[in-house]
């Protein structure tokens, strides 16, 4: 009925791989956690267009999350997910165990260091090892010739371009735009954790990074000003606990004092007990759209 | 006048591999940080043995070096290499500088736990990531079918081996036995370091060895008896001094109580400033050869 295969183990993922390989068909990977929304889908429209055919890995991946976070409890819905697959004419879906990406005596770390410490690596601690080392096992299975990432993600998208040069995989790291609910909440498998007041509060994020590339096109340059603008935006919502708000050089996420060429302004927030990212890219005629 | 062609890059390298591919070839590498002997070469020949075209990296890797080791002394002999290699029948040599291979913002290790902490690991902290992140790059640019590696660093063997598994690297690792000098002393780059009596007293590693291998095969099987009478044979030698010698399983690395099925006995010394490494695979019978 579905039109798209599920595939458990490496094995069948390599054996459909290697068939489509031999029909001369190109490859896109997506990797996602699941709890499929229209973001995914986004992803899974843009891999389409750039391949013959796409495979989406769902793995809620426990090396990514801490001790305190919310592995156990995030939302598993395969059913919704698949049929979601099918109609976005996805071709396969990957949905190993947790003994098929980390059998027995599994051992090996891909760390980036330098780029995972900052902004969300200083709130999650371990986070981006666990996501480099997962994206190294799917690349190694799946062997891609592309692989799909939300730019919500920023510092992901930072950090996986990066072990991906460094390590000489041969895979192109393509990326898609944030997509957004319509008052502007960027979309995350977890907004469905929100209440509603705090669903409504949520949109302070958006509104605030929109008022600082607001400020950048009206000719702002100091990092401190357009920074401290968005906040008084998010501030005065009062369920949404800023964890970071930081403009920087969406190359390095070093720090930046002066507007340049390009700075990535990138926030996290506590929201009840929701953790939400959000960011924008910011030219210097404002926000812009960057692949 | 040399049939081996020198590739300093890793495009070089892609192409000429791309064209091996073209033309059905598989491919062996074998990793290697030049000032090669007779046991590199024979790795040569089983790379010549099991794959149409054979390519020898030659890179001095500084990550696998600790800061008061041998770095900036460990012997550099690149027209010797080239001829040798070039007589083994090897195709190509990568030769990369450092930037090649760590390009201006690396920031990517690959570290394989559990299995790097004991033996040489304790010896020379963050040795083995700076061996499986170069690897790992390696393997990235070259591609090859097979991989290459001595058994005399039979350490590293299982960590690249697990490194390999975990990652799902497409690449066959291969082994060679351990090649000794006439008296026993296994081959390394290092016993150029070695002053007279320092060479002459360094065979009692190999003669400590096969007396805990004659004990096996004599039936004993208590590690500590077997391990003993080994160090009793090299402690009559002042001039090696054991770092550690133990009698570990081979595919964990723990260390061993009794003999069972298999033991890999492996010892490391300091030989006055130059540090030397051993082992033997032991079987029920006393030494095996074991790929």
């Amino acid at each position: 009925m579905s039109g798209v295969v599920v595939l458990k183990t490496a094995e069948a993922v390599e054996r459909t791989v290697a068939s489509w390989r031999s029909r001369g068909h190109s490859i896109s990977l997506v990797p996602t956690m699941g709890a499929l929304h229209e973001g995914h889908l986004s992803l899974v429209s843009i891999a389409r267009k750039r391949s013959k055919r796409v495979i989406v890995s769902i793995f809620v991946n426990p090396a990514q999350f801490g001790p305190d976070e919310d592995f156990s409890e995030y939302p598993r819905t395969f059913e919704e997910d698949r049929e979601k697959l099918s109609r976005a004419g996805a071709h396969a879906i990957f949905l190993p165990d947790e003994h098929m990406i980390y059998p027995m005596g599994f051992s090996t770390s891909v760390l980036v260091s330098g780029l995972t410490e900052s902004l969300c690596g200083r709130f999650r601690p371990g986070h981006f090892n666990g996501v480099t080392t997962v994206c190294a096992v799917l690349f190694g299975i799946v062997r891609p010739d592309i692989a799909v990432f939300g730019r919500k993600d920023a510092q992901q998208l930072t950090v996986i371009r990066r072990m991906v040069r460094d390590l000489h995989m041969r895979v192109q790291v393509v990326s898609g735009p944030v997509v957004r609910e319509p008052d502007g909440l960027a979309m995350s498998s977890r907004n469905r954790y929100l209440r509603t007041e705090e669903r409504r509060q949520s949109t302070a994020l958006y509104r605030g990074l929109c008022k600082a590339a607001e400020l950048v096109s009206d000719g702002e340059r100091n990092a401190d000003r357009i920074v401290g603008r968005a906040m008084e935006i998010i501030d005065s919502s009062p369920l949404v606990m800023v964890q970071y708000i930081e403009l920087v050089d969406p190359f390095s996420l070093k720090p930046l004092l002066r507007m340049k060429r390009k700075g990535l302004l990138a926030v996290a927030a506590s929201v009840g007990e929701t953790r939400l990212i959000d960011n924008i890219m910011l030219g210097p005629e404002g926000a812009i759209e960057e692949e």
